[in-house]
């Protein structure tokens, strides 16, 4: 048998002949939600036919691609809307299909009727993420690519946006295509020495096959570390304040979050509702976390909390501020709280409130603690340089930013990866038969190639795509 | 002095002088929230310049008008997204200016980075309906088609749907400005015989004109009229069900909502905000008010309502659906009932509940009250019935569906320009001077003008355009 995917595995040619994926689909691309535009989009074989049929007077189809057409988007002889409609024509387009974009009035009664038209002339609703898995489907993007454009539309930060777009434009998928190919060749070897195992031949050269799983072994290892990183970029960092009543929370929380909205406010509409109880401090999100559960039971928050409920929300914030008052805070008080934090393996920042109203100097006072951060929340002092000291004590971005991975399954198929990549090695240095060498191999082709989806399965696929919004 | 808006009145032309319409201006069409595509717009004369510096790869002013282009947006050297950009050249677009439409994945960071970008290159962010306040200053729209706009981005149902694309398009605009400029031939006649006033010509055909202020008197009215449908069709009808506890009102409630929910929910997404409490018959939206309030006061709850607060609800509301158990309300009860509904003028229908679980035909026993429609709420029979009379004793629309008028603006321009038209034809009944009637002709160009734009102020325009949402 040789290495040749499409009999090893089950492929995706045969996806192909799956009921529904020569449909033309139909969705709503753009928000819900009043507003002056909305794009309704078709893909598959029947877009130009089911387009047609709404305009009399024009004959879409006879257009040529990449164009723009104002009319009156006629149903049932009943004007339903004055349209843009953008023509996107096989394979120039977004899924490699037939794509109209319908630019309409965003009213949802327009939407609803544009979408009831083209489901009557034969289109069907999209299933989430069925554009983008089309895409997928017809070569447009690998699966790492497909993946990120979920990523992406999820961004709310430029560390996401940047590294969900590096992944839609390749990034790392590319990386692990080269290794595959190359591995695939040293297969394609051994598989032949296998047929003449009687003369024991040696076609693939060990010494520079082992060269490659080494240089792929560290790949795959920088990409599995990256994966901390990358997580932080997706999802952000939790931020719990917790501290006494009047040490200034709820100030510092103001303080750090009115800052942030002044600058988003200017763009109104856009990021208000995402942007309540998070703070963007270089690229990348923090989420503030309601500490009320645990402010609300006693003076002695700390002292409490292993009895508190509480404990596992900030066991699981990425960082535990800790404000206190200055003047009212003891370096005993201080130490105690450290020694519980330590206890409980929490990643905390002390930050001492109030530091302007204290007569001296308050470092002195905190001397033998851990460091202290002084601010005063009130007046806005030292809260740029607390930002930064948050932002540091959180994983740090490892050197190449170009291969982050930030998806689970690109993580769990990467430890796979590197599990077969170190069979091989072992098997290498053991000098074992290429029978049991080709084994491992498989194992490493087959985790390869589920993450760029050049092996993949239906259920899979299906899957991963489901997450996606309907209309991508 | 002549009959000339220009001079006559403060006109359009004034408004270019004004600072800001020269800008180009730049905001979020579609809907906010996280989608596959949103839509930025960009209108004026610096859009294609803006456009140029964030695609190096690609001159896009050097491209057609009505094209689309594909490419990855670059600002500070930083590639933002990959988006879609339309073209369209002043004056084939929506404003009559040079706009561009970027069509980029749907995240809240890529969109504020996007209309960031373009700030930063001179755009300014739009206000409120500027866009299709341009397409009115460019002559693109007249004032009552702008307004038709946010009407059909607000439309919910086929009636208002198809009112505001009718107005849209010309509608009833088109009827005012030939009956102004028939008005104002013979106005300019009438202006004439003042210069000539010691000679006592009638360069004016009295017997004609007063033909065409009757033509005009018909017109004018017959709007007036459409307006009390015109109300119906944008805001909808409010309906109060209210009843005895264990009538039935719940189950009616349910039984009217699902049916209509179960149409809607087909198509995800797109209503279900905005269906919650409301239903459509026949194109009309009916809003169920809930009469909780009526409900909790009393087992009488018609006897008590002269007192109670909740009296305004059921008087404001359109239809008061009285809801009865049949089995247990007897004809005397049912015919004070109706009496209380007499005396407060409510519009009311008597639905007659559990009809079905009657010994004998229920008809009988309340024969002598004004008609009952009989329903099961339970089992869903008679409902389609109920609907239809629930549509019936609304408004009716009136002959010609063209020339229906929504908007409370116009309904009182229109009143004003029915009342000077009473006053010219009593003055010619009268045989006053030229003169004397050509103040009440005056009066009635101005109002005339006003619905249509012709005659405006800024500070009326910019009251009228600030209802409307931002992109648009």
């Amino acid at each position: 048998m040789r290495f040749n995917d499409s009999t090893f595995f089950f492929y995706l040619c045969g996806m192909n002949k799956l009921t529904g994926w020569d449909n033309t689909i139909v969705a709503l691309s753009t928000a819900p939600g009043v507003a002056a535009i909305a794009v309704v989009r078709l893909s598959g074989p029947g877009s130009f036919e089911i387009i047609d049929s709404f305009f009399p007077f024009k004959k879409l189809s006879a257009e040529p691609t990449h164009t723009i057409h104002v009319g009156l988007f006629i149903f049932d002889n009943e004007p339903v809307d004055e349209v843009v409609v953008s023509l996107f024509k096989s394979p120039k387009s977004y899924t490699g299909e037939d794509v109209i974009e319908i630019s309409c009035h965003g009213s949802a009664y327009i939407i609803e009727q544009i979408i009831r038209a083209c489901v009557s002339k034969g289109a069907r609703l999209a299933k989430p993420g069925e554009f983008t898995q089309r895409a997928f489907l017809h070569g447009r993007l690998d699966l790492t690519q497909a993946e990120s454009v979920a990523d992406l539309i999820a961004s709310n930060t430029r560390a996401s946006q940047r590294t969900a777009l590096q992944n839609i434009r390749g990034g790392f998928s590319h990386d692990l295509k080269e290794m595959r190919s190359q591995l695939v060749e040293f297969a394609s070897l051994i598989e032949l020495e296998l047929d003449f195992a009687a003369e024991d031949v040696e076609f693939a050269d060990r010494a520079k096959f082992y060269e490659l799983i080494q240089k792929m072994t560290l790949t795959t290892n920088s990409l599995l570390d990256s994966f901390q990183w990358g997580n932080v970029i997706k999802n952000g960092v939790s931020v719990a304040i917790i501290g006494k009543p009047n040490a200034g929370k709820s100030t510092l929380l103001n303080t750090l979050l009115n800052e942030d909205r002044a600058i988003v406010s200017e763009i109104a509409g856009t990021t208000r509702d995402t942007i309540e109880e998070t703070i963007n401090i270089k690229g990348i999100l923090f989420r503030l976390i309601d500490t009320a559960g645990i402010r609300a039971h006693s003076s002695d928050v700390i002292e409490n909390i292993g009895i508190d409920k509480s404990l596992d929300k900030m066991r699981t914030a990425g960082i535990v501020l800790y404000i206190f008052d200055v003047n009212n805070e003891s370096l005993a008080e201080l130490e105690k709280q450290v020694e519980t934090f330590n206890e409980l393996s929490i990643n905390y920042i002390l930050v001492g409130n109030k530091a302007d109203e204290h007569k001296e100097d308050p470092t002195k006072k905190y001397l033998s603690a851990p460091p202290v951060h002084f601010i005063s929340a009130k007046n806005n002092e030292g809260i740029d340089v607390l930002k930064s000291v948050i932002f540091e004590s959180t994983v740090h971005a490892p050197g190449n930013e170009d291969t982050i991975i930030t998806n689970a399954r690109h993580y769990e198929a990467l430890q796979q990866v590197a599990a077969s990549l170190a069979d091989i090695k072992k098997g290498l240095d053991e000098k074992i038969p290429g029978d049991l060498l080709a084994m491992d191999i498989r194992r490493s082709l087959y985790y390869l190639g589920e993450i760029t989806g050049e092996i993949t399965n239906e259920d899979k696929l299906d899957y991963i795509f489901s997450k996606f919004c309907i209309g991508k």
